[in-house]
């Protein structure tokens, strides 16, 4: 075994937890990955710039922050304008620049996915860095995403599809006679926000995927409700839902559809867009009452922080950065009507840790519609899921909490995440064990359950 | 000894400092027990349901949190609809269901009660759940509350009693001649939050109690202030209040009697009920300068957040949720007044942990007026204590905090809890030295000062 | 070595990492010392109590909280009313009441700086009070303010100057021939806030010093960037700006001199003021990019929280409170403007945690303009250096942090502060190692980089 995340302290405890899940399938209920890397059994992976700088935002937002310019990393403008294509190039500044990472869980991620997927042990820096490309090159010649899927033990990946996506990889793949088991999950925001500039733009395509006509709140929602069905109809068990904030209001048919018409019209208030959005978060969990699909809320990231990165290279290029959240008086109208219901899951995600104890926990330690992501983004780190743990716990103990998500959008990062939550699971249970707090027969069924069954049951993928 | 909570590093050393205090005897300054579990030396404990389960919120919100219909455990409603009357069953519902509490204080004071009170060893599951209860309704068969009063060592508990409160149970426990010192708190948030239903009834029975005719603010001071002498001639030392924000503020007699007399006339509106809480804050402030009694403020639990467990169950059914809080601003009205009074104790408890280092550490390190109650309700636990430890001791020392108490209204959990807390400042100790951060004698002292000085002194209780 | 801070498991290898660094000379490029102290070779340092006791917030605060009068310390009245004069009455009070700075970084500093400065092991009390005044007091008579700069072996030591200082010490110090570098820091605080009392008169000292004649917002403009260059050209390499909210806001030029001539006027509101504050910060940031000065800003603090305390004793008497603090929000119309240059430096502070993690690492990992200062004021301890290295290395790295300044008034403490800071860094890099997130080469390198060399290029010390 590779060298663990362990307190000193912990290890050999832990190292025994571990081992007890370190072979299991992984559980992937909630991610990013292009669902067309799988749609063909020979999709390439392309360079390994292509495949580890350009997609992820935790590399080129770091080297950003240095005063690399993201055009330098090959990141495409919008606009067209010019960026680097030697990929050797953005390569050696990547290289030359990862000690940046030091500390960090994508400095982690990166030297363990070297390790365990391309076979390469020495830390990358600008000496080796052609060497070390051109590992990686030879070995991305040889294999296949599918491949790699199958190597990574990966039970299930669940993509995040717009409402109005045709899921015609995910179709491919389904007929493709595959066994990998790649599912939808059903993401509405730009069917909903209605202050956004391409909302009627997606309207439109939502009356096109439904054969609609959305004139009103009520075929609106009847669209929805279709697709839903459609996105279920392949494989999909949950949904997916961002927001500024945890904001919801119950609104009329009338005022509902008032806001509605405006938004037809362009003259929606940006109140309107905030009441409206509140107010949808109320029906897509009562839709997933009726039709049983799962239901994610992640709150508290300000997108597009940095105007001129979303002009010149758009959405999720590393500038979205969290606000304080609050979720006891923004959920009461939810919980009001759904919370009781323990046939509903809803799980929260939240990028304000200071809601962690105060908020979060005691809600879903009360509320049995309530469970609780782990740990989101910028805190998917040994330092942001042990506070998860402490601060959770206690509270809502592990089974209001769902497991682990890798939430990637870097394939072939998904066993190195993996890997480090079920060490910092198997670390803090450990610890558990040795301050008498749980005996060793609790821990090694929770640490069974927080590396595969939580997950697994929670999103309803058995 | 059983086996501690203590790091392993830190186990032998903190074994040294925990067994100086262990056995201490309790002080139990603020909790929510019974007093006619002592008024009479016969009184019956009931069934292990009655004694463990109905009576703890910790425990049925858990259960609820994963679908458990709290009919089912026996919790009386409101509407008197049917609920579970066979202990037995609700007690194998617990049994089955114990796991969830793996990692929770609630799990830990469960186990070390079953063990030290009734002396079960074996871990409660659904199996052995029949072989438990009835060996503890055998023992609840023989013992009653005054002789675990005795056997927990405890030295004085206070109780918490609404403000119209007769204290009856409280004059027939001193006049039995019975030698356990039971004393109430005086709690006035009935008669002082008029936005509450209750609130006129609540004025009727000061009026009652107090054979008073409070037509304005100020008989209704006069007859709050009659009352808290009554509670001091029972021994009382203490007040409790308890807000959702800490906001305050200094009405002129003119203001406060004007929105007084809308409040009798049932006109008061929202804003009025916030002003006058704030400005009765203030007040009974004032009020312990003269007479004083040593007071409390409970700040950051929004109350009944469930509007189907209130209307079903009423009030402490598990359904608070804490709100994010603010004092810096909020209490500097009541500060400006009576802050820098050394005489005065004021003794603050969050619920909002982010507030410690930030806001409460600070006031508390400067205001001789102001005191940090312990870790409270979902944060007395041992993560809870540790983080309070780590976030306040080195702005405001523990000199501006008041020791332990349990708070609790499960009467043979309070010896658990006080361990724990013992166990957690001896293991916190332990690692000061370890880092050369105090010395031994230091810590010898310290751990006496947390586990039972501290709170003797702040709460006058000498 | 004295015994250093260390946790038992880490303790060897973080001996070995700090011993790297333990004798390299201390960057100091933000405090509050005076630079009298260096004008003359031969300023004396007074008694033990004017060294160590009267100038210290920290110390005095903790003793106010426990209801010794400022008076009784010696701390000078405004009003000129009469306070203790004698300080070996004084002295013996601190001594009596030291065991109240238990487990407190500034009971560390003091016994620190006793042993190191003053060779002094005993722990002070009651009794040994009068012996160990003596002895400091002897000390006191042989050594001057240069000595001790030069056996700290300080590099260079930044003082924090009002915009409307004349600089004669700085003056005085150049042209001494000491070989010891002391350079100024602007801080136009006080020009900048036009709804302080003084903002009037340090106008008109503004216009002074500059020989301005400021009339209009361009005229007060060109005197402030006359000022910058003024202390660029006494070494100055930073600014330094305080605000109770990071509140930005660019006003058009119309808009900042019609508010600026209601400020002359003495008409300003108090939003007027917040927004003249939120604009200037975005001016000075603009005249950064232009001079290079480095810029900070420290947020956070609500000044001068005691009324009384303030009336009596003035400004900086250990009356600040923090209060909970927004970012991401508020800095957006400033970083719209400077955020992506490269070449521009801000450093900032806050003296809110719950931002750590939520906002600043998130922020200062992506804009090339922002790096992190390190914890500030009430933070500057041991727990509060690790919680900062847990929450913000993760998302930030070590490269958006500036290392450590000691932003202390207590000269004679600067060393005991430094030894913290590279001691907590060893410890916290050296669990790194043991949890292999690290390897122990990049520890080498961090520990050189967050004791030494981070700050001096962030502040542009070359």
């Amino acid at each position: 075994m590779a060298p663990a995340y362990f307190s000193p302290e912990t290890a050999s405890l832990a190292t025994e937890l571990y081992q007890q899940v370190a072979h299991l399938p992984l559980i992937c209920p909630h991610g990013h990955v292009d669902p067309r890397l799988f749609a063909e059994p020979d999709y390439p992976l392309g360079t390994p710039v292509d495949l580890l700088v350009i997609p992820d935002h935790y590399i080129f937002r770091m080297l950003f922050s240095q005063g690399i310019p993201l055009e330098s990393l090959g990141i495409p403008r919008r606009d067209g304008a010019t960026v680097e294509t030697d990929h050797r190039k953005i390569w050696q500044i990547f290289a030359e620049h990862f000690y940046l990472f030091r500390g960090t869980p994508t400095g982690i991620w990166i030297r363990d996915e070297l390790r365990d997927v391309f076979g390469i042990s020495e830390k990358l820096n600008g000496q080796n860095a052609t060497a070390i490309y051109d590992q990686i090159a030879a070995k991305l010649a040889e294999i296949r995403p599918r491949q790699l899927f199958e190597q990574f033990n990966i039970e299930v990946l669940a993509t995040t599809d717009a409402a109005t996506d045709s899921l015609s990889y995910h179709r491919t793949i389904q007929k493709s006679g595959w066994r990998g088991r790649v599912i939808p999950t059903f993401r509405p925001d730009v069917v909903v926000n209605i202050d956004r500039p391409d909302w009627h733009e997606s309207i439109q395509q939502l009356n096109e995927v439904t054969g609609s006509d959305i004139r009103d709140f009520s075929t609106y929602l009847r669209a929805l409700q279709n697709r839903r069905a459609y996105f279920k109809s392949l494989g999909a068990t949950s949904t997916d839902h961002a927001a500024l904030t945890a904001y919801t209001e119950w609104l009329s048919a009338t005022e509902a559809d008032a806001i509605f018409q405006r938004a037809l019209q362009r003259n929606a208030t940006r109140e309107d867009a905030q009441r409206f959005t509140g107010h949808m978060l109320i029906e897509f969990a009562r839709m997933s009452l009726e039709d049983g699909l799962v239901m994610q809320i992640h709150i508290g990231a300000y997108r597009d922080h940095n105007p001129r990165i979303f002009e010149w290279f758009g959405r999720d290029k590393g500038a979205d950065i969290p606000v304080s959240a609050e979720f006891t008086r923004s959920l009461k109208p939810l919980l009001d009507q759904v919370g009781n219901h323990a046939d509903l899951t809803l799980i929260l995600f939240s990028l304000d840790e200071s809601t962690y104890s105060r908020e979060l926990a005691p809600l879903a330690g009360h509320y049995p519609a309530l469970k609780l992501g782990p740990p989101w983004w910028f805190f998917d780190s040994l330092n942001g899921m042990r506070r998860f743990f402490d601060l959770v716990v206690e509270t809502a103990g592990i089974y209001n909490t769902v497991g682990f998500n890798d939430d990637t959008r870097a394939f072939p990062s998904i066993p190195a995440r993996h890997q480090m939550w079920r060490q910092a699971c198997a670390d803090w249970l450990a610890g558990l064990v040795q301050r008498h707090i749980i005996d060793r027969s609790d821990a090694d069924e929770m640490v069974v359950d927080l590396a595969y069954r939580l997950a697994k049951q929670a999103y309803r993928l058995d």
